[in-house]
């Protein structure tokens, strides 16, 4: 299919100079692209960033069938435009799509699409020290229909978003509340998509933590409700007694990327990763044990964010004195070095924009 | 607030004769309003339904917050209009934005423009059997950004659309499929709000059992894998031994207006009616046992529906030959008789538009 390119006759207003805030900017142009039943998706273009008339019947708003990627676009100080491991998100993106209900994409060709639409844009990717392009890819059911079942057609969107990052904190250690009132979600759900539905069920959990003081939410699983799942927008690792533990993928807890990272970047220096069951418990009787060594999450928009303060049912610990870990420090270092292509991508991690 | 009222210029086709497809067509007009933090609900108005500017970043389309709730208005036989225990409804949408965190509308104030824009679209309300306007009040999350948290800005809408029966097979029995695989949701989750995050949720499953020939899907809970939740679009009732039962409300199940009127309605005939967990395996032991007397699912769309035939790991039974119980028929007869002002209102269920 070929790309129909508009660009835009009216450029918008760039971000004020210092605002970091994010994903509250959005860049000139968007990638668009249609489905309907029988024609498949057609008719893809790179347009300039605008509002879409929206049916009020359209079933995105009333049964909520829409998925999101998140990744971002990083410029090199040689000035070179770099995608870290985007191949692995459309996979996500398609794996979201099926469990949705949501006709697939042609891999290949929205990450041929993205890279257009980076180029067209190259230059409101920010150049600030930790700051980013960050891409948001979704799909959205469109038929404007009120009977519950799979829409008929789609409108599948990138949009690009300069940022800074995610958490104010920046790289100082969050509070994490651990939740046993609410739920994210449960082994047979789909808990483990980027389906915007686990977000919405995730709003009033965070909102809860914030109110109390907290920056994030650590969701427990939904069945015993013992066992660490992930944390809002990260997933989590803990480092105790000399490895990496991090829970096990069983269905509920998004695969991250970044947590794939990670644990390959753990293992290549040596340490031994596990992927399994953790009772939140543990991780308290670890702390009085005096092995916990360091806490923290793994995401796309944070990258590595470490945790100074964990919350479980009138208990306190504090890890590190509040200040990132060794290790915490050490993977953020080699994750944005590969990605802003100061350390040699190793792993072939790297998708140069060009 | 006064309600602006701009009337169309341009009137919409009506669905073709005998076309009494569910949720495809909509009327003239529809109630929108808006909400801004700091402002409240504002600048409520009635205006031709349209479609509307939409910011892709909008975030009902990435994080799902959006609720919805679901009436119907019915034209009686001398010309009156009434709609069915509407406060219910709203007072359920207002607790579904409770747990979204969406800001609280004021239920009175919503009811009265419901009446409002009904009184202006009175004749679309069909006429035939069995059809009436079904009513879908919503809210959408519409703060352009890409942080997860809750939106400062949202739109509540009411649309309507004239409706014939929700399942083609009208009140035949429909055949179900007891959902071993995937969950809809689990206590500390969303199940009891009509959040478009359930809906989602729920595609699969229902995908898959219309795959295998049946209407509907009918799900267990998510912990122990074994009780009986609710059908996708409907709560459902089991006639045992002469006593009514149903699930027990415990925050995962949806508390349907029709589930709370077929209770009342059975209560008033002398029946026990119990409101319990239910394992599966107890509803085919009481088939064998020859106490399983009638199966039915209750909703808004549906009414009453009765389940002819039940499958569950490799079992099947057909209840009641495949034809709709004697009490199923009864509580539909009572029900859509008080909705279409047929039967006196004992209750007192009914509120007239005028």
């Amino acid at each position: 299919m070929e790309i129909r390119i508009e660009k835009t006759k009216n450029p918008r207003q760039r971000p004020p100079v210092g605002d970091k805030s994010f994903g509250k900017y959005f860049t000139d142009h968007m990638f668009v692209m249609d489905y309907e039943d029988g024609k498949g998706w057609n008719s893809p273009a790179i347009v300039p960033y605008a509002p879409f008339q929206a049916e009020p019947a359209m079933m995105v708003f009333h049964y909520g069938q829409a998925v999101f990627e998140g990744l971002k676009a990083y410029k090199t100080d040689d000035g070179r435009i770099l995608l870290f491991r985007p191949q692995k998100n459309f996979a996500r993106l398609n794996a979201s799509d099926e469990r949705l209900c949501i006709p697939a994409l042609d891999e290949e060709f929205v990450l041929k699409a993205l890279i257009e639409l980076i180029k067209i844009d190259a230059d409101w990717i920010p150049t600030d020290e930790n700051t980013a392009l960050y891409i948001r890819p979704f799909v959205i059911a469109t038929e404007p229909a009120l009977g519950v079942h799979p829409s008929h057609t789609y409108k599948f969107m990138i949009i690009l978003s300069p940022v800074g990052p995610y958490y104010a904190e920046g790289l100082n250690a969050v509070k994490i509340y651990v939740e046993d009132e609410y739920v994210r979600s449960v082994k047979g759900s789909i808990g483990f998509t980027k389906a915007t539905a686990n977000y919405a069920i995730s709003l009033k959990g965070q909102e809860k933590a914030m109110q109390k003081g907290f920056t994030q939410v650590l969701w427990l699983d939904g069945v015993h409700r013992k066992y660490v799942e992930e944390v809002g927008t990260m997933n989590i690792f803990f480092k105790i007694g000399g490895k990496f533990v991090t829970p096990v993928l069983e269905g509920s807890i998004l695969p991250g990327v970044t947590r794939d990272s990670v644990i390959q970047i753990a293992k290549s220096w040596g340490f031994e990763v596990e992927e399994r069951k953790i009772e939140i418990g543990e991780i308290f009787k670890a702390y009085e044990d005096g092995t916990l060594e360091e806490i923290f999450g793994s995401g796309t928009a944070a990258v590595v964010s470490p945790v100074g303060e964990l919350y479980w049912e009138g208990k306190t610990i504090v890890i590190g004195e509040r200040k990132i870990g060794e290790y915490s420090q050490k993977l953020y270092d080699e994750l944005t070095g590969i990605q802003y292509g100061r350390l040699e991508d190793r792993f072939g991690w790297t998708v140069e924009v060009r």
